[in-house]
This record gives C-alpha cells, sequence and structure tokens, in this order.
C-alpha cells in the first residue's frame, strides 16, 4: 500500500514537474523569443535539473512540441466555449460578432498565446509550421459560424484564413508595440488594452452589419472572457 | 582652383559616406534590431572604418537619432504630398480615405520605416521617445483632413492617435508575422502585400461612409504610391 501510494505520489510529482517546466518555458519563450532561451535557463526558472528536462522533454525543440499542442488545446477549447456560450437565437451575423469580440478580449487578456506565436515567427520556419495549425482543427467550430454568416451576406470577401489573420494582428499588436499603445491610449495597461479592444470591435461591426449602438461597452475586459479561461489553470 | 575644386570634393565625399554609413545602419536596424547590432557591424557593411563613423556620429545611439531625423522627415514628405495630391473637389470623407490607403501602400511597399519603428519599441525607451513624434509636426496636414471629416460626421469615435495607431499595427504585421501572413495570403510577397493592403481598405471604408464598389482596385500596390517615393532616394 506505501508503495503504491508513493508510486501515484511520484507519478503526480513527475506531472507537476513537466507542467513547471513547461509554464516556465512558455513564459520564457513568449517574452524573449525561443532562440534566446536556453534549456539551463528554463531549468533555472523552474528550479529543475538541467538532466531532468532533457529527460522529460529531450531538446528545446521538444517542449516547444509540447507548448504548441497545448496552445492548441487551448485555442480549441476557448473556440468551442465560445460557440457553446453564443445565444443561438441570434442571427448568424450577430452570433459570430459576439464570438469575435470575445475571442479578442481573452486573447488581449492573456497574451501568452499571441506572444508564443510571435516569438515562432520571428524563429525558424519549422517552430512556425509546428504551431500553425494546418488541419484547421482549431478553426472548425468557427469556420461554421463564418458559412452561415456569408450565407446571410456577410462577411462574403472574407475567408477563415483571412479572419484569422485579422485577429493575430490585433492580439498581437499591443505587446510588439507596446510603446506605441501607451502613447496611443495611456500608460495603464488595462484601459490601453480596452480601447484597442473597442477599435477592433468598431472596425468588425460594420462588416457584419452590426450597429455601433450594439456594441457592449464592458468596464474591463475581463467581463467579456470565456468562462473557465479567467483563472487559467492552463500551461500558456 | 585644384585646391576648391578637391575641397568641394571631398565634401561631397564626407556626405556620401555619412549617406552609405546610415544606409547601412538602418538596413540592419531594422532587419536584426538596434540591439543587435554593432557600430562594427555597421562599418562592415557600409565599408567604412570603425574610426571614421565614430568621427562622423560618434555612438551608435547617435546614428539612431539621424536615421529617425530621416524618417520624420520621409514621413511628413509622405503625408504632405498626400494631401497636396488628393483631389480637392472630393468630399472630405473620400479625401481622408483616398490620402489613407495611399499612405498605407506606401509604407507597405517600402516596410523599412516600420521596421525601424518596430526595432525601437522592441528596445529601450529612449529610443521609441526620440523616434515618436510627439510635437505631432508629422501629422499636421493630416489632422486638418480628419478635422474636415469628423466635422463631416464620419470617425468621431477617432482620434489622431488613433488613426496612426490603426496605421502602425497594419504597416508593422507583414513583417512581425511574415509567417502568417504567407499562410494567409499564399507565398507570393506582392500579392499577399496587395489582399493585406485590401484588407485595411475594407476595414476603413465604411467608417469614412465609403462605398465597397468605390474601393480602388490596383494591380499592384505601386499603382497607389505617393510619386517621389517610388524609387526611394532617401535614407529610410
Amino acid at each position: 500500500m506505501v508503495d503504491k501510494r508513493s508510486g501515484r505520489q511520484s507519478a503526480e510529482a513527475a506531472e507537476q514537474t513537466k507542467k513547471s517546466i513547461l509554464c516556465a518555458a512558455a513564459d520564457l519563450f513568449s517574452q524573449k523569443g525561443f532562440d534566446k532561451v536556453s534549456v539551463r535557463e528554463i531549468s533555472e526558472v523552474a528550479g529543475v535539473s538541467h538532466g531532468l528536462i532533457r529527460h522529460h522533454f529531450g531538446s528545446k525543440e521538444q517542449i516547444w512540441h509540447r507548448i504548441c499542442d497545448e496552445i492548441h488545446l487551448y485555442i480549441q477549447g476557448l473556440m468551442e466555449t465560445l460557440v457553446e456560450e453564443a445565444d443561438p437565437n441570434l442571427p448568424p451575423n450577430e452570433r459570430l460578432f459576439e464570438m469575435m469580440i470575445r475571442l479578442m478580449a481573452s486573447l488581449l487578456v492573456d497574451p501568452r498565446p499571441s506572444r508564443l506565436a510571435a516569438s515562432a515567427m520571428g524563429s525558424k520556419e519549422e517552430l512556425f509550421d509546428y504551431l500553425y495549425d494546418l488541419t484547421g482543427k482549431t478553426e472548425k467550430a468557427f469556420a461554421m459560424e463564418l458559412e452561415r454568416a456569408q450565407a446571410a451576406g456577410y462577411l462574403t470577401d472574407s475567408s477563415m484564413e483571412e479572419l484569422k489573420w485579422f485577429c493575430c494582428l490585433f492580439s498581437d499588436a499591443p505587446a510588439t508595440l507596446r510603446p506605441l499603445l501607451s502613447q496611443t491610449y495611456g500608460p495603464e495597461q488595462d484601459k490601453a488594452l480596452l480601447e484597442h479592444w473597442r477599435l477592433f470591435a468598431r472596425l468588425l461591426a460594420p462588416m457584419l452589419g452590426i450597429d455601433k449602438s450594439a456594441i457592449p461597452e464592458p468596464a474591463n475586459l475581463r467581463e467579456l472572457m470565456v468562462c473557465g479561461t479567467c483563472e487559467p489553470d492552463h500551461v500558456v
């Protein structure tokens, strides 16, 4: 019994160690970019030995792959929840609008997925290739919503790929162009992100035939976040 | 007479040398970021001695300042030309729309000013402070156009600062998120930039009450560039 118990504990402990390593690596990659982070640095921040990281993951690239897997799961979960939580009685353009502005709120409040993506793009092509979901699985739920909106005559010029691009450039800019964000909307980060989100909503609204008066006016972006992601327990 | 002539020549030669140094530095800064470029590297690319760079500019920061001065002149010239070339008989919303989509075309075709700005933002605060035009002199001509459009009831929610932010995030994204741009619009860079510009135009049009059918359909972005900037003789 003692054996079993300690066996379970050590399996749990191993999972916890892996998670600490991934968390530390995700933070470092998003702050400094993949290239500038060493396995040694990850081991220092995670508080584990260099050897243990090698044991669990092998190389820095493999840590990256695991983080990308987590990002895919996170974004997929986010999108599925958005689809589930959106009012099914809304017309397709209003549904898609609601989902996209809430998605943007989540991406702006927790910028780590965006930062990791930007870090991949500034680095080796293979890193980006692994990150980029070529199967389109991540966006599947959203793609159907776009199709419905297009059938109703909205966004007929746009593809799912372009909507993704539009979302990525808006979610990336506040971190990449941080000093300019402060100059534009003031030094208070939360307020600046809210104003940036408002610009996104105002640009998107006419594309989906949404009246300006129907754009929500949250006091802060957390109000719009997807349930369950507010207190993230996920790695990235 | 020989002395005078050679005196003039050497003044010209000195100007040419300074220009080569600034060109080399601007290219390096925009490719690698300010921090990762050394004066030694600039001297190698420019084909001049390290000492000559010190003689002409002093420090790397001072080279940066000179490049920023050139960017200010370039952007100011671009904006003034856009204002001059826009049809004065157009209503203010159409005028502002034309100027902004042409400005974006110029910024996308020659991304060096955007790259330098992004390089400053990823580096020390002082670099950004010097780059950012706090006097607003650069945008002066545009600000008046915005006021006119606002008086006619357009973009009443936006400030000059926000328009600038909107332009910067669109001009920066293709370089910062290059692999994603290719995934979105295909590997051919010119075509991808054109599609990206079209997205900008389509988002801006409804904000200025421009009908979709009135958005120009250039075969390539050079058609929309400001005269005189097509074959740039400027440093950045």
